[in-house]
């Protein structure tokens, strides 16, 4: 299941990632001025699949930018209520969501990081988008069904039907459209999962578009190949924050002995020498996945090197790898974490230029609609 | 049709009243402290029947409330955008309302008079309240399939369905839920058709208290005595902006030639005498509705005076005393509108001070829900 990592965990929770960016390849010319949008939820301490998933892809979307791009990174507050959180871990992961941006290289001088619950602007264009959209397009939406069934720890979305829904987790596709067209966003990194929301958006700004004034680009899909970290424990699913064994992730604030134990746990199989075989061998192939991603190779090639090796010498060499690979960032982030008064700082004065970046857009958009 | 007043207009229209508010009769014993808060939506000049209906119960309440009392007039701008609107009439509009609340008699000094989109926790509250708010809950809400028939110009319900329904619609009783309990409103005078938007706020309000922290009281429904001024034209539905036909209302703007010359085109029936007979002889009753509201008597009684007189009699003095009523505030109104300037700062000092009296609920509430 794509959306198993926004399962409710008992305790402490990973993030989730709101638009799971991953590597980037886009297939469009590039425009000349590019402002790329992306939001992650603030539910719990990212993990190494959140990681190699959209946040390493964030810093390198900031690394290749063109001195004339705006990028934005938002901390989404306000989708996490979509499904039940506890109130003090929210409010704990909230903060923690930001360190972590920070820690794995996110440079608020260059990107404009910020607490999306934090500009008032986004409730108020998803109101206004929430008038031209029809109920219709948002029952076509699947995901809720996906998230809910996730939610409920449901085995099928046959399982869950309107009567558990609510009207958060129904309509956030709306405001998902509002916080990307606020910022006149042209590209939007998206795992597959959330393409049809890119659509949604797209599709609400040409109805603004034709029923008002011109007023919003269509933003860009930007596709993304899926690297997809499974559990350590059950490679069958993700590696998620909602699995009652901490053994099955890697959290950013795992130490380097936690790591290798964890990593030394991790299922494989009992056949002798390693393929990447993600059918049939989804442990290995989950091992050589990470590998792959911390050493930035193609997983065939790093699976060719271990052809003749056991999966003793594959794990030593992924503990290595992770190791090094989130030695800096967890540095980083318990020392952040520390630093409360700065994270302050950073949130607010993200907030203000996410607001006054949006304000112009809003402004247009009372203009068009009559209420100014 | 309740709801007729809604239908799209296709020049200027009249305003629509949000919550209907009319001769108000608490039956509760009178808590020490209350907090009053009712809406209206800039859809046009306000006519005789929004003024006889919620305005001047408005000006009532502000006279008689106690000292501690807190009151707010709200225009609801983003409501009026469930229905489609012109931008420009709608930008009109909403100036001339403001205009017209104060043309009437209501105090910047004395109550909030605001306008619902410069206060920007409105829909930051609808978001968090739609996170805890079952779609089936809003399913249930009726208002929707009525407002959608009138503005489609459908003869019945049966005849619109989902497919034609856009969001903002379909969620906008959690909007009012969120007006409403923004502000602690301990009570809401409402017509009787908005009285399960009240109860959905109760039931909103009592949700986040149990899920969250306890954080607010629940309103309470102000019956009103429901005072409905019919069209002049066509007495079986109410007066309205919809009407192409423009003597079938009375604005707020006409001078007191046009009043007169409306009243004396007013339907009536060919039956000597006069009798109060809302269900045979809808012309003359509502003629007498009007008489009876502008001079503050029994309906009844005033018919009992018009028993052995004619039509042309009761005419007159109907229109004698609409004129006299409508005087002032016309005047009034006329003179406003050439103060936009003061206008502006009227509007300024009312969204301050709505958003300072709300700022400390929408804590409570960030605090409660972990986003803060």
């Amino acid at each position: 299941m794509l959306l198993d990592h926004l399962r409710r965990a008992p305790v402490r929770r990973a993030a989730r990632t709101f638009f799971s960016t991953t590597a980037c390849k886009s297939t469009e010319t590039k425009p000349r001025r590019r402002i790329v949008f992306s939001g992650i939820q603030p539910t719990g301490t990212p993990h190494l699949g959140n990681f190699l998933g959209a946040l390493q892809n964030w810093v390198k979307l900031q690394q290749d930018a063109s001195a004339d791009d705006t990028l934005l990174f938002s901390i989404v507050g306000w989708h996490s209520l979509t499904l039940p959180q506890d109130p003090k871990q929210l409010s704990i992961a909230r903060r923690d969501l930001l360190a972590a941006l920070l820690a794995i290289g996110l440079d608020p001088k260059r990107s404009i990081i910020f607490h999306q619950d934090e500009n008032p602007y986004h409730t108020q264009l998803s109101w206004v988008f929430s008038c031209i959209t029809p109920v219709g397009k948002l029952r076509r939406m699947t995901t809720w069904k996906s998230r809910l069934a996730t939610s409920r720890n449901a085995n099928d979305e046959s399982e869950v039907d309107e009567s558990m829904l609510n009207t958060g987790l129904f309509t956030y596709p709306v405001l998902q459209a509002a916080d990307i067209l606020l910022y006149k966003a042209t590209h939007v990194p998206v795992g597959e999962d959330q393409k049809q929301h890119i659509e949604l958006a797209r599709d609400i700004g040409d109805i603004f578009n034709r029923q008002f004034r011109n007023t919003f680009p269509l933003p860009e899909y930007i596709a993304t190949t899926t690297r997809r970290v499974l559990s350590l424990k059950d490679p069958t699913s993700k590696m998620s924050k909602s699995s009652p064994d901490m053994s099955s992730r890697i959290l950013l604030t795992d130490t380097e002995k936690e790591i290798r134990k964890k990593i030394r746990g991790a299922v494989t199989d009992s056949t002798a020498g390693i393929t990447y075989d993600p059918v049939n061998r989804l442990g290995a192939a989950n091992l050589l996945t990470i590998l792959a991603a911390c050493t930035e190779e193609d997983v065939l090639e790093v699976a060719k090197r271990y052809e003749t090796k056991g999966h003793g010498d594959l794990k030593n060499d992924v503990a290595d790898a992770v190791v090094a690979l989130l030695e800096k960032p967890r540095t980083e982030f318990e020392r952040l974490r520390g630093e409360q008064d700065y994270l302050a700082q950073v949130a607010l004065e993200g907030a203000e230029k996410a607001t006054a970046y949006s304000a112009r857009t809003m402004q247009e958009v009372r203009k068009a609609i009559g209420l100014l």
